[in-house]
């Protein structure tokens, strides 16, 4: 029995909201022949991924570590560590990643209250403060860049002032921004941050970087109930990357050897040339969409350089253009969802994506789509 | 800053409990460029991924499906979704992987009974029958191969059809076994099963083989209560993996890639032919070690052929066996942990490390060691 054929997928030009390109060094690392996850070598390779992500978020913190999961895994350890039943949080909802915040930590006995924005737009921090006074929160949890809509949202160390005045936690969702724009853990005073291995890290996706400050521990570490989720207990997680090296579950070998590269890229490129670049590439794609009369959902001011989302010009089948960027130029974007299907794309330049020569054959292409 | 040298692990010929070698296929697949998690190429993948699966897992069952974590988040996944607060699920204890079901169902407000044996032993079915009847479980959940001890638990289908007289689910643990030794789940009649890539499949570690009876959706679908974690929901994962392709997470890309890899060279070789491979190596082994006087901790009838423990030999330093064996040889094995620190060693012979020149080499060294 094998009527499967060898692996031979296309060769897609990624340029929508991760996965990003992967460097052939990455995919290099990844073939790697692996060692046991308790193996000397692999100790160190942990603690080289352990020292490369305090760089990439620009924190001190002990506990900094990628989750064994995606995305989402990182999204729920940092809920699930932090919250007991009958608490209350506070998330601040702007797109959908905020409404996922808002449901996973209700599965944990969480009494969540939310502040609304309109997708694409940003909080002001005054708001979050008056809603900060109405109630007691054990944390305040909201989205950096939101992958939905393209916005990111600025005063993140006044609204992480503002949490901890009221003796909340910050929780805050960087899957789209790390690795791409700032990201300053320590300085704006983020309590937990987590993040994705396929967006600016260009790394596939299957680890979620994750950071938690001092503070947070040790709310976790007086909690009078167990975690209620055994593979994201950051209390057993923190002791196998630790110095303890208690084994708690088989680390994903191969992914970390990816990490592990992935960051060694980032280190090598530097993080202010990075934001750079991403900026750079943004602003040429932006100019290009404009040139053709396409324009940003987002005001510029709140504008992610990492996710791009143009209106769909009147008329225009946007699963189409779609359809035969795929087919006809090897090229991924994506469309809107939510309250935004059908009226944006979402165009990603993140990490090895964020190159001047897809910017300049994305614009051909979409030039010559919407011409014909 | 880029102290980081160049990934270069030692070449590892890996004979613990795992991760087990991984073929040069697999790893090539590895370093294959990425498309997108919805790409058309990775929706076949996925297609061909589960039909595969179905295969290993012998198994009709629909939502039979690779999860996004590690061995240990298929364990979890086959106990949150079919646990609700308060019900009572009784777990037969013989090994680690045992305590460790216990564990994660009393985190989700399960009525946890047990029902023990010393490590090393397996449980005759009318013990399980007699435990069943003196009270009403929601599931009855057990470890099929424990890679704690290197026991084979015998009996699931008589066990199974136990479980569904007293209208419990059976979920069973196939961690070590899947790919190795036969594991026949609707045969058997077992509901949930899960396992890891990184044992007898020898694909890296990162993906949780599981599959899912009808009987066992049925009561997913028909909870009063959501999930209590969103990252392992299958009412939300199965709409990914099925017809909707409704996004939940970004699946791993480059890891499923390696198990389709993985489970075409499994289909190629033949369940039966792969079985009969597992086993004669591990023959080889038990001669080789009895002929160097060293005995199996586990009875010859209910000894594993994935995974080999013998006793470590009077006045022998275990730990100073393995480091030598690491240090001089490039070989890996395991010792014992909890009540078996220091009496056994646990040697794996799974997927692509079951090879007749792994036995040879790795008695040989033993012998050197031994020796000196």
């Amino acid at each position: 029995m094998n009527p499967y054929p060898s692996l031979n997928p296309h060769p897609r030009i990624l340029l929508g909201p991760g996965p990003s390109m992967v460097h052939p060094r990455v995919l290099s690392a990844l073939s790697m022949p692996l060692v046991g996850h308790l193996d000397p070598d692999f100790l160190a390779i942990m603690n080289d991924v352990q020292a490369l992500l305090r760089y990439i978020f620009q924190t001190e913190n002990r506990v900094t570590i990628p989750v064994s999961g995606t995305g989402s895994a990182g999204m729920e350890a940092s809920l699930c560590n932090f919250i007991e039943p009958g608490e209350a949080v506070l998330i601040a909802i702007n797109g959908y990643f905020g409404i996922r915040l808002a449901d996973m930590a209700s599965r944990y006995g969480a009494e969540v209250d939310t502040l609304e924005r309109p997708w694409g737009e940003v909080f002001d921090p005054d708001e979050i403060k008056m809603a900060l006074r109405r109630r007691k929160y054990k944390l305040l949890a909201l989205v950096h860049a939101e992958t939905s809509t393209g916005a990111l949202q600025p005063h993140i160390r006044e609204i992480a002032a503002a949490a901890h005045d009221h003796g909340a936690l910050l929780v805050l969702d960087t899957v789209s921004s790390l690795g791409g724009v700032p990201v300053e853990i320590d300085a704006w005073g983020v309590d937990v941050a987590y993040s994705g291995t396929q967006k600016c890290l260009s790394v596939p996706p299957g680890l979620a970087p994750l950071t938690v400050s001092e503070r947070a521990l040790a709310v976790l570490h007086s909690r009078s109930t167990p975690v209620a989720n055994w593979y994201l207990d950051l209390s057993l997680v923190e002791k196998y990357w630790g110095s303890e090296r208690t084994y708690h579950h088989t680390a994903p070998i191969s992914m970390n050897y990816a990490l592990r590269e992935g960051l060694r890229l980032v280190a090598e490129e530097g993080l202010d040339a990075r934001f750079r670049r991403h900026r750079e590439n943004a602003v040429l794609l932006w100019e290009g969409l404009q040139a053709m009369g396409i324009e940003m959902f987002v005001p510029a001011e709140h504008r992610l350089p990492t996710l791009t989302t143009p209106l769909v010009p009147e008329g225009v089948d946007e699963a189409a253009v779609r359809r035969r960027l795929l087919n006809e130029y090897n090229i991924e974007i994506a469309g809107g969802f939510g309250p935004l299907k059908g009226k944006i794309w979402r165009i990603g330049l993140m990490g090895f994506s964020s190159r001047r020569e897809n910017v300049a054959l994305l614009l051909a292409a979409l030039r010559e789509i919407l011409a014909s």
